[in-house]
């Protein structure tokens, strides 16, 4: 897919939508040749005229007075049949979009996603897939928060979902390496769910490496990793905190002051924002609900170049076949 | 207590025994009143007798020639009843020791605790509580890998036990501030063990202010946080991992490299290692198993100091009343 629709939702999220609206503009004014469809409370469009006063000619706004809240239910959410966020979810169902992207309540998007798109293949819980930092080969991290309390039989199936999904990003040669995320390396170690998830990993057609321990996440050790949703949003989110700390002391030092002067410092959580929402036979992006302009342009960014993988097509031939 | 004798398990970890002993020989030499009891395998001892000559007079060797591997499960662990680290804990448990440290098997060193150890007041599940780095206040984060799959009222127990033991380590003024770790900050997220803790901490008489999220730990936020001790570990590690991964890229770029030599990166995992193991009557501290010689004595130091602070007293007067 040369040049997606890219639908993105301004409702939600920790902020105000100004950040986003203007990454928008920017990501609009360089990449012409992208149309945008861009969701957004009727309230905040009325009360705020003047900063979508000359908007790009590829921007098409679709308004509505149906809010979602960041601390919304997925049930209370998904009455709201014309929010931002059913309808950007509801014309990727339709093909009226490639792609949507949105900083919203993350609950409420999974129970969207699962409301208006097909399950693709036989994948019945949706996984957020994330690509971390690394200075070699990247890993792909899911799930990172759509969905809690895996099962067994859930690890197995987001193991057989990361893989298709970075052979569709051609990442990796060949059959891509998986890894469960664990306590320890040993097979003695872990909770029931991942010992017996290993066991059904260890006997089938993956190329499966065993367990990975949270310190070796960002040694390009596997090609994907996989944990339950609550664990792997929660030592995401840790990383970003850990990484706030070291900026923060290092910038307290003379030599930290200098070397933030000339930028050295190449490890920005922003850097990475948008999360793939996999498992359902159409794309989401989920930006950071906390994101600045910085990081929702670089949600959109993702958003595109995601949409541009075919990644949806060809994980349904992987997994399909 | 002032002078608290330390025994040291010198067995399993992931690394040879050797960088551990000299650990334990600068630390004689520094505090020449700490009495410790050094618990070491027999084939050890007699392959390397070259590197035990001279030790310190305060320095009592115990060998054995029972092994416990870090792929041992607990179940085959504690039939090794001779083995350093269950007479290590033995000592605890009959008063010949105040405190042991371990790197050894965490499963095996719980399974351990249980079976030597009573338990503190009410508490039925262990679990391993360490202090987090951070630039102002510090929090203690409760459970790191001591117990796994927590129910409401284990988490609930887990709080109530962080609050002791902070009261007991002098940290946060009158009643510590208690959160719990969660994927949003809203009341309609997480997992239901986490949902249903929240409403028993909610009615509790404990000084809890809610669900923490990951990028928050370090901000010290709460005087005590509260997980899983699957989630724990995995985030605790991460942070590792991301940790090495900062100082990686940052030492590539020239200013990276100039700042390395003025050892601003004042972030350093091996500078927090020991973990306190709490909820028994008697202290233990778990060394990271990947430690080498300033890690481990590090968590000596840290084992010593706990001994000092008399917590385990503390928070059965503080549980018990």
């Amino acid at each position: 897919m040369k040049n997606p629709i890219i639908g993105i939702d301004l409702s939600g999220g920790d902020h105000d939508p100004e950040g986003r609206l203007q990454a928008v503009k920017k990501f609009s004014k360089e990449q012409k040749n992208i149309d945008i469809r861009l969701y957004i409370d009727d309230q905040y469009l009325s009360n705020k005229q003047h900063l979508f006063a000359g908007l790009a000619k590829q921007i098409t706004i679709i308004s509505t007075d149906q809010a979602i809240f960041m601390d919304d239910s997925p049930l209370k959410a998904l009455k709201k049949r014309k929010s931002c966020m059913s309808l950007a979810i509801k014309d990727v169902a339709e093909g009226r979009a490639d792609v949507v992207l949105t900083a919203g309540n993350t609950a409420a998007m999974v129970a969207f996603a699962k409301h208006w798109l097909k399950p693709l293949c036989d994948i019945d819980r949706p996984a957020l897939a994330t690509l971390l930092p690394g200075t070699g080969k990247r890993t792909l991290l899911l799930d990172v928060g759509a969905t809690l309390d895996y099962r067994a039989d859930d690890l197995f199936n987001l193991a057989r979902m990361g893989s298709a999904a970075t052979q569709s990003l051609g990442l990796g040669v060949g059959q891509p390496e998986v890894a469960l995320l664990n306590i320890g390396v040993e097979n003695t170690k872990g909770n029931d769910a991942v010992q017996q998830a290993n066991r059904l990993l260890e006997s089938s057609e993956l190329n499966y490496l065993g367990y990975i321990e949270g310190s070796s996440l960002f040694d390009g050790y596997a090609d994907v990793v996989c944990c339950d949703g609550f664990v792997g949003n929660i030592a995401l989110k840790a990383c970003e905190g850990i990484a706030k700390l070291i900026k923060i002391s290092s910038g307290k030092s003379r030599m930290g002051k200098l070397l933030g002067k000339f930028n050295a410092f190449n490890f920005n959580p922003s850097q990475y924002n948008g999360a793939m929402l996999l498992g359902l036979d159409g794309l989401i992006i989920k930006s950071h609900g906390n994101c600045d302009e910085f990081a929702f342009k670089q949600a959109i960014h993702q958003a595109v170049s995601s949409a541009r993988t075919d990644i949806i097509l060809n994980m349904k031939n992987t997994l399909g076949g």
